[in-house]
């Protein structure tokens, strides 16, 4: 499995851009999370006065194996059937998309179907026709998850090329709550019943069922524990994607964004596979799910934003991308007591 | 005192409004508060497809004449100085202000500085020089408090004039959390010891000796407890205009936008007088000020965004505003269930 050369954030420019922040016309700390962002992406960027280019949403979508077992209340034919639906501009990533001028770009990496002959670009990192039954075997090969994770990388390498340097993701895939459930329950050693909700469905009511599932899924897993195993065993090849995608847009020093709970489960294994991607990453939202605020502090993550949202598609990340817009404005646009002439404020 | 004339919502298009909520593709309820706030603008204008027009965020000015018990630690020169900053457009309510493309009007409603000729215009509306130290006697006369609610109206009454149905509220005005935390503790019937913290200064040192002067002035009151008299008595003229300002906005039918801690003690004013201008707010920001999150509460509120920010001038509500632009865009740009073919999604 390839490896990814992230460096660890510039420590030595802390100070300085702290300095310059608490300069800025307003009671030190006063602006709470702008101020923390504003340092962070001064940091990814190594200055002091940071710039957000071309703001790229991947958005990586793939089926589920596990679908069979009936751990989500929708069918298989709902994953490429909102692949039309991105495509035709009509979802909640496309509306968020266009509010804030990013870049939206569709990778089929595994849906069980195959895309008519227009949309076929779409489906040119396609790993495999979905993965394979997790209650009774590997979802993928180590080979099919380099692959994945090469699709995820050459993703973000695209979108690197044309000038992004600020990119969040997303995913579509029926049941992929399930396999991050699994992977925060391994990676955090947290039981397996307080990593499982009910997903995007509006009732709980299959929680109880997909416990059971996943549960018995863990039972026969047979595995060496380590995050690569994990990864391949229970990963979604959406998912694997979204871990490359993540460390290689670190490896380029792009600002990530990391969505909701699935986007989570992704750093949280990306972050195993290389914890200085940590230093990359922003996060959009944090939502209800069961263990989303816990593996979010697990992470050292300060959530942007609250929104009781449990839509996927890195709706969440999107969501808080003019915040991210706030805080560099801020650093940029914000007069300093050097330059300004107001008295004793706030000592 | 002026009365206004405040519509309640009309419930009769709830659940015509909802219907189509639901109906976006997407599982019920899973884009969270925005689809409350998309509910509420829609029951606000009346409208399946609410829009929003010309922005515009009134900030009004005042000095409070408390300030010469030291409650705050900055002086209360910073009130005009910063009215500069905010002409010259380097404060934290500017870059915001441009960034969201919302019209930043300023109001000198009782600053206790007279601005040079080229701004004049900006004291158009102004009702005296600073409040009185309502340590001693009340801040101001029920005929200032008046004036005050009028250029609130005012000031909103040119903005509607300009087109705009969407507005927010900021304020500039050394030592106004203590006013707030007077008017909250009287209005809510709260002790004022857990309506009283640090405003937004650095260190949380001054609390102790703001509260002993707040008490002091609470226990020297006589008035009768009312909300005029409350509002009179331990007003500031900027927030009296606010309360003005969001009365006349709710007759308006507009959409208001609250701030933090002092536009959220203006907003409990302002239902005190007339509770139907609830139904025309939301609520930008949820700061961690002593008695906020209980003043949202007693509201019935749900802030939007919980950024930890604590410097005024209305930045929470300025911040939250593209969240409010993605819920209206949600209700209008996404595709339905009825128009796009997606099988049992969640049902």
């Amino acid at each position: 499995m390839r490896e990814f050369d992230i460096k660890p954030l510039d420590e030595s420019l802390r100070a300085t851009l702290q300095g310059k922040i608490d300069n800025l016309t307003k009671p030190k700390g006063s602006l709470g999370l702008l101020e923390d962002i504003a340092l962070q992406v001064g940091m990814i960027q190594g200055s002091l006065s940071p710039e957000l280019r071309h703001a790229h949403h991947i958005l990586f979508a793939a089926d589920h194996g596990i679908v069979e077992e009936r751990v989500s209340l929708s069918p298989k034919e709902v994953t490429y059937q909102m692949l039309f639906n991105f495509i035709e501009g009509g979802a909640g990533c496309n509306f968020l998309a266009r509010q804030h001028s990013i870049e939206l770009e569709l990778y089929d990496i595994g849906v069980d179907y195959d895309l008519p002959e227009q949309y076929k670009s779409l489906s040119e990192l396609k790993v495999r026709h979905s993965t394979r039954n997790y209650l009774y075997e590997a979802a993928m090969t180590p080979q099919e998850a380099d692959k994945a994770l090469e699709a995820g990388a050459e993703a973000v390498d695209r979108s690197y090329r044309k000038g992004c340097n600020i990119i969040s993701f997303g995913e579509m895939g029926i049941t992929n709550t399930s396999s991050s459930s699994l992977w925060i329950s391994l990676l955090m050693g947290k039981p397996l019943k307080d990593c499982v909700g009910a997903g995007c469905d509006h009732s709980g009511g299959i929680v109880a069922h997909k416990y059971d599932v996943l549960n018995r899924a863990l039972q026969n897993y047979k595995g060496d524990g380590s995050p690569k195993d994990v990864m391949c065993y229970f990963g979604g090849l959406e998912m694997v994607a979204a871990v490359g995608a993540m460390l290689r847009a670190a490896e380029l020093k792009m600002i990530i964004v990391v969505d909701g709970f699935i986007m989570t489960a992704c750093m949280m294994m990306a972050a195993a596979l290389n914890k200085e991607v940590l230093g990359y990453s922003l996060y959009g939202h944090q939502g209800d799910e069961a263990a989303h605020k816990d593996a979010l502090e697990y992470l050292g993550a300060k959530p942007i934003l609250h929104l009781a949202m449990r839509l996927g598609e890195g709706t969440g990340a999107l969501c808080a991308y003019p915040i991210i817009e706030s805080a560099v404005r801020m650093i940029n646009e914000m007069s300093s007591f050097d330059s300004f002439d107001v008295s004793k404020y706030f000592d």
